[in-house]
């Protein structure tokens, strides 16, 4: 087992992937899966989580927020995700709770890593320290290689401060889930998200259920 | 001269303590008589001092704000700090000028470290990354050895949320700086904040004109 995965009981997930990918429409249908399966899955979302995260949430996303450096983006960041950590992700997980989080550490990577030019050692590190090291045990990324489908999904909605960034600024962002794909292929998949909705939910059921049968769960089938 | 010195012009001093130690009282006192000489001193203080910081701060230190854990405390005082020092502190002593700040680096170290269990180790590099290693050139620790003067100035006012803390917590933020200034002592000077005003000022200036002397400003007679 790779060093720093989630030993306990429980199952933690991340999904990742730019803005508009489709990640909180495919854990909501995740979630009403495994919920029609008997399961008590916990969906979060990060920054927030908790009533601090939400309030850093609303520091770091909201239009009117002050203008900040790329630096203490990170630490914000960190700030609420050691909450987060400690508050919602190692309790529930104890539980033996499946945890379903919208963003985590590899978000810190690509966007204030690989897109905003900070050293990726130094994320890290405070990664590291604000997670005291704990790794999703799966983390699917939503891949998006047609700029044409995210343009017409955020015509739809207001974007908030990091959406309203270039196209380049969008590009570097892919290329760095990408890179971590390669890197941290012992818990990363890419799942190619401009397919049809039903199409995506098979793929990420289909890495849910190995991933359930790698931690020891029952098979699904026996439980349903 | 130590790493980490502030090796450019200007000169950056910051003043740590307890609260309740007088340190607000002493910056205002020597930046008037730093004016009377016809300097302009940059008067700010740590977390703030940015608008960002300003609304991190109220995260913080608010009553009202939700509970947080300590390693999100850490992280919070290193975003506030990141912009501190890129808005404010570099952009000032670039120009030359003379930066004091109540509170930087060395509150984290013990109020979070020595008082609040996070390692010294993970602080400092966290300070580092923060500041881009950036060091004060004087630091005046503001002593208080008489528990009844603290009870005395803090039954005066509403006490803020780290104010509340117990007087062992008080303790040790008192034994966490006296150890800071003997690592630190190229740069740390302690002073008795238990004496009158007037001596605590005296004591204040004399550091003031050592460290002015020693990065080649006009001795101070000369400029009055």
């Amino acid at each position: 087992m790779h060093e720093g995965m989630n030993q306990g009981p429980g199952v933690f997930i991340s999904f990742e992937g730019c803005d508009g990918s489709g990640k909180s429409t495919q854990i909501a249908r995740l979630a009403d899966k495994l919920e029609s399966l008997g399961m008590r899955p916990l969906v979060t979302r990060e920054p927030g989580g908790t009533p601090f995260g939400e309030k850093v949430r609303d520091l770091l996303l909201g239009l009117e927020s002050p203008n900040r450096t790329i630096l203490s983006e990170l630490f914000l960041y960190a700030a609420a995700r050691s909450e987060f950590v400690a508050k919602v992700v190692r309790p529930a997980l104890s539980l033996g709770r499946i945890v379903l989080t919208e963003r985590y550490t590899d978000s810190t990577l690509v966007y204030q890593g690989y897109a905003g030019g900070v050293s990726l050692q130094t994320i890290e590190m405070i990664n590291a320290v604000a997670t005291g090291d704990l790794e999703p045990d799966l983390t699917l990324v939503f891949d998006i290689n047609n700029p044409h489908i995210l343009e017409e999904r955020f015509a739809r909605k207001v974007k908030d401060k990091i959406e309203s960034r270039s196209g380049e600024y969008h590009e570097k962002v892919r290329e760095g889930y990408r890179e971590l794909a390669r890197r941290f292929s012992h818990r990363i998949v890419v799942i190619d998200a401009c397919q049809c909705l039903s199409k995506v939910e098979s793929a990420v059921w289909e890495q849910m259920v190995g991933t359930l049968a790698k931690k020891g769960y029952d098979s699904i089938k026996k439980r349903n």
